[in-house]
């Protein structure tokens, strides 16, 4: 037995995101059946409805940042019941008996975590679909509780943008004292400067954009460093605990490095690719400095983060589109003009 | 006034070392005289004395790889006494009151540590020459204590090759349980093994040539990898917790990257400059892995070197060679084909 969803789907690179009905599983005894609210546009979403990555499967429901309240709950769901609000981000399951799902970091399980969208349950094979839809089927380990307090719209980017900057705050210890710099002011940038502050990090923006910088203030920034001035940039040499850069486009990385601290860390988190042009390791040994990736975060840290943003009133800063708009969105994502994410209003799915 | 020494020197990048008659200081209250006995011949020899790296001052006395016997001392020395046996690696001197000197990494000091060739001593400006020569003045807190039990030619090499393996080994906290790759097998890689072995690692050998994996496993290798065969690098993904990239030359990263585990590190020790073809950030991304640079070590890691070495019977595999021999040494380093440091006996300049 399947149940019917409506959603919206890109049923090829070349064609517009439209109304699309598929079947999702009856919950299995561990499932959460969630009605969703609103879901984030991630650019991940767009790179994959275009197929930028290669691999896409069509048809293809994007949406992996959903905020929804419980439905129905399966019988041996305990943490959750009908009328809950709840999110789910970038995965719906993994392994869970491998060394990285046991230590609840499973966005890197060795037998690869289940995608919320554009992959395959690894029970019964079924494509999974995302979040541009009515309703989504997910395993209780994987649904995460939202803190009532927030704005439901305004969390729905904490599931990925909020996770994907979180994690490496947590793992290279950020907190009071910390010197923290997020370079690009974006979906993940603006998140990065709220939770660095919020920590309790001495927060910079690194960007090339003069203009940026009272919104980077308001956001959370100490100070902003225009990237592209050699005087703001040698005034900070030797400076940062923890660089957070995330642009998802090819940039020089070299600026940067000096500016970290003896055993600092860059941490890339948005772009995939090569490193252009070269990385030069001077400046890494001049100074046991490191390069280092980091991939959204572990359900734990997630909900962690969850608690920590209503302890904290953090959401993040977004535009409501219905699902009507969501071409439009990806083309004004594409130039960067939106401050700071797209948040989709389910409820225009019925309209 | 100051003291005659003589030494070998380079006047120029092009002409070979020759004998040479330079002054050194009249040793200060909290210096130490030392009679060199032994110096290890270092990549870095080679690259400052031909001008390779930009900025040699001429003439150039290499050398940083110390052993001899204390002359005399100061009035102000307390750990050191006349015939004591010591070392002296790359560094003479630091600023003594920078964060990175604060915790005994004086390499990394904010001021720039003074060199044991090749720079200026802090106090008085004169040039410093290295251990190519009769004699060295030191201040006693850059002198090492050598462990009595080592063979003083073998110990040379652990001024500098050794600490600049040992160094990453201790910060990266290898110990038992640990899986460490070493890649490339020269003069730093030979003691990698050795150091990693000795530390209760796991040891794998990453090489191109299938004819070093006798020696590989006589050295401390517990396994030997063909970085050149696809089966052989496909059956270590995900293996590595450290690896130490000891390679002096411009080289390919991307293919060790994946042999490491969640939260691993490749950390750089010997080759200074772009990292090309271009790193890929995918595979680090996708498992937190990094990649770090590392230079020598401190004061107080080298000491603690010395005596772990001293405690295990470890020393260098050296070929010893007469100070008239220098250039011949070096062109046979340029092959790779030494095993695995020239050390040159310094009673041969008084031949």
């Amino acid at each position: 037995m399947t149940m019917d969803v409506l959603g919206y789907a890109a049923q090829s690179a070349e064609t517009p995101l439209a109304p699309y009905q598929f079947t999702r599983r009856n919950p299995r005894t561990d499932n959460v059946v969630i009605d969703i609210l609103f879901c984030g546009v991630c650019h991940s979403d767009l790179h994959s409805a275009r197929d930028d990555w290669g691999g896409t499967q069509y048809p293809l429901v994007p949406g992996h940042e959903i905020i929804g309240r419980v439905a129905s709950v399966g019988p041996r769901v305990t943490r959750f019941k009908a009328g809950d609000l709840v999110g789910v981000g970038c995965m719906v399951d993994s392994c869970q008996h491998c060394a990285a799902c046991g230590k609840g970091l499973e966005q890197y399980c060795e037998e690869v975590a289940t995608f919320t969208y554009g992959g395959a349950d690894r029970h019964d094979g079924m494509p999974t679909f995302g979040g541009y839809s009515e309703r989504i089927v997910v395993t209780e380990k994987f649904v995460l509780r939202i803190p009532d307090n927030l704005d439901q719209a305004g969390a729905a980017p904490l599931l990925c943008a909020g996770i994907t900057t979180w994690s490496p705050l947590r793992h290279w210890k950020v907190g009071p004292g910390s010197k923290v710099a997020v370079v690009g002011l974006g979906g993940l940038g603006h998140m990065a400067l709220k939770l660095a502050k919020a920590l309790g990090a001495e927060v910079t923006l690194f960007t090339r954009s003069p203009s940026k910088e009272e919104d980077a203030r308001r956001l959370g920034a100490d100070h902003v460093v225009l990237s592209t001035d050699e005087g703001q940039m040698q005034a900070v040499q030797s400076r940062f605990d923890l660089i957070v850069d995330t642009v998802p486009n090819v940039h020089d990385l070299n600026p940067y490095i000096p500016t970290l601290v003896l055993d600092g860390t860059l941490v890339l988190v948005g772009y995939l690719g090569p490193l252009e042009p070269a990385l030069g390791s001077v400046p890494m040994i001049m100074g046991r400095k490191a390069v280092a990736g980091s991939l959204i975060g572990g359900i734990p840290e997630t909900q962690e983060m969850l608690d920590f943003c209503g302890a904290h009133g953090i959401t993040s800063d977004i535009e409501l589109t219905p699902i009507q708009g969501i071409e439009d969105a990806y083309a004004r994502m594409n130039k960067s003009d939106v401050k700071y994410r797209f948040v989709i209003d389910m409820a225009s799915l019925k309209a």
